[in-house]
């Protein structure tokens, strides 16, 4: 795994909404570790924003981590 | 990320319904998040509304969220 | 979200088989949110009923929500 | 939901074979209520059947199940 | 559910690597199940294994069952 | 299952980075027992780092076992 800047140092957030950021910040770092190229990913954003199935599925992708930051924060009860 | 209004301050619901149509919320606002233009958003809804397997997938990621809010509520026991 | 007569008041069902057909029902319920003239709906069932594919997607989304409703129910146990 | 025979009246069995094996049920118990003639589904079978990414969908339903049944039965330790 | 050998006595291993290969061994069973044909099973595996979505998909399934494993194991803490 | 090295000998990471990092590993090891060959791989690389749904696929198997290393972490609390 290559060496890259610390990017994540906790799970933790101060509301449900932030975790959900957090949510797409984790789905977008799954994709960039696999496109290492910003101007790759860069020029394949407008082919899958503007088709609604690529767009299903990078919401189920949130939607998954989403679980993982919602229990991390014991759903914010 | 960019600075949004707040739009979710608890995964709390009254009812499983009202945690269902959280779910839903949830879906949708993933999609937002990586298409802004709700212009654009507008104009691929025909496209997947009338599509089964669109429709499936959508239903899917409701799915996924439904069970985040479902165990947040602890399933309104 | 539009208002809707109440469909879900408990996921609490008597039978792990009840608990599967409202897995069902929430699988269906999640694709008439999306699509919510029954007259579309109607139109496509036999798109997607004939299509092994299609079907096993929706067989998918059934099997998320039933771990949500057996979880909510301890499992029948 | 039309009414149906019982044919699942607990999600406990006795190994984690047994299990694997409920959960193949409940996938094809997922198609069926979807597509309810046997003789359609039947004739769908040869085509998802030779099919390498139609048998992974498939695979992939009785995994999500898989996880249901072993949680019911605390993984048979 | 045909009668077939025991292939499956636990879910218990002793180490988290021997855990993914039993969530590998789950995802083919599920396959194995569906396809009972293995010659026709070996026939489709120069399809898939040469396509990187398919791959990616049988990944995926991969990843369900090392959930179950996992959890089985209690992450082998 | 052939024998191969060690690869894999704890679920527990230092941070939930490193645990990020994990799961990709886990996901390309779920690729890599399924496709053998390190030469096929890497021919197949271009193919989907240059698309967005195959992306989005990488991503989703990503966050699945971040969903596994997370628990088994207890969320890095």
């Amino acid at each position: 795994m290559r060496s890259v800047a610390d990017w994540l140092t906790s799970l933790q957030t101060d509301t449900p909404q932030e975790g959900f950021e957090l949510a797409i910040t984790l789905a977008r770092k799954g994709v960039a570790y696999t496109q290492t190229s910003a101007e790759t990913r860069e020029k394949l954003r407008p082919v899958y924003a503007d088709d609604a199935d690529s767009l299903t599925m990078a919401s189920q992708v949130i939607a998954i981590h989403y679980q993982t930051v919602a229990a991390a924060n014991n759903y914010w009860k």
